[in-house]
């Protein structure tokens, strides 16, 4: 089952031209990757950055900007595994409000160790909470 | 009853000291407020600004911060009329996370007409929604 | 020549793992952007939207985050422009400091009437003077 | 002599009514804060916060935002040392643009130890160079 945050659009997320300012879609996509990866694996961001001095840094990023969203538009945030490796996953992202494409995206997410900010293999039971939770979604087979 | 905003501190709010940015107490009471208003009101901020053309700026703001906040923490944030004029209202914020105070604060909203920046008399309308779904808290007498 | 502004990681740039949190570099690359096109065109983000009603959002969007940056780094956002076509135009970015690169992105921009959020094609004085002044690089041929 | 920073409004500043959006304000200010303290103490806001492992966070801020700030303004913020005591100090802040008063400010800030998050004393170093620096501004007796 796919992992979706719900998010309103607020007056802090809009722009002068009264549609959601780019930068501000990242912050949601933060949000939702946060709520996902704790709702996954059972770790929430606080801990894994405090307690275990671990980061997941997004280190490549594209999206498409579909269509704008408004001052009021109750936005759904999707997040799905795509693949993972032994220290880092790929995630691809979806915003849209009421079945309307706003945001396409996808992430590369690496590992890291904050303290020395090197990438880390997964630990078992993050990466196995990961793929089982979240079933990677195979393209179909032509 | 008092209306209450429930936000969890992201990575977005927090700083280098791991604590919240206090600039994102801000943000987080405007979403505060935008919620609280069309609760009281049923009129969304989105409609408020869009179509009504009128807006609810802050003219004024006095902010204690308490106690910091980290990153995973589970804010409450409290708004309350405690007195309403002509043209504007006054509100009380308090931002708690268990019980325990983070921020204080206290703010002059003004009701104005976007497209001139004019203060204007509240619709009746709004005022009694406002009014009577919020009651106005008097100090307890001695 | 080409455009650099320059910038220091400030506190609301970082996160609780003390660098840059990556929906800041956006903030920046857009603030670029908007002197960069002043600087070509000699028409103020301000006029283009507020005078003329015409906007330049971002329509994709590619990056990499090469290397953290750190509070206090002084960081040079550059922006080329790599094509420009009837109603767009394709930029590259580049935030690096003291010569070491943080990000690498590239963006489709397009130019469109704020009232109806269609894409318009580029006024003969605003192409001019961006491809005039801002020579577009090609790829040195093998 | 006053330490001043012009800072821009951006359209990352302004929300859906084409005025800076408050909280923007207090990011501003902030920056303006880091500029300040380097410039009077040589001590940048980097080294105050990972070298020594001390902060200077704002425990309590009143402010009153008198007139709107457009896209395109150009703001000077104008920060001033009014009073320094054993562990904090109080800051005021004038936000203007062209001589034209926007936001009217006033901040206690505390001089703390990140690890510990308790209030210590001024190091000496620094409280001289603060004062030396800002003379601090008595009202004008009667």
């Amino acid at each position: 089952m796919s992992f979706v945050l719900e998010l309103p659009v607020r007056f802090a997320h809009v722009d002068a031209a009264g549609i959601v300012f780019y930068p501000r879609y990242f912050e949601m996509i933060n949000a939702a990757v946060e709520e996902w990866f704790a709702a996954r694996t059972g770790v929430s961001f606080g801990d894994l950055h405090l307690a275990r001095r671990h980061g997941l840094p997004t280190v490549a990023l594209e999206s498409r900007f579909v269509a704008p969203s408004r001052l009021g538009d109750v936005l759904e945030i999707e997040v799905v595994l795509s693949k993972i490796g032994r220290t880092s996953c790929d995630v691809t992202y979806r915003i849209s409000s009421e079945g309307d494409d706003r945001v396409i995206a996808s992430a590369v997410l690496v590992h890291i160790n904050l303290d020395t900010g090197q990438a880390m293999p997964w630990p078992d039971d993050l990466r196995d909470r990961l793929v089982r939770n979240d079933p990677i979604r195979l393209p179909m087979a032509a």
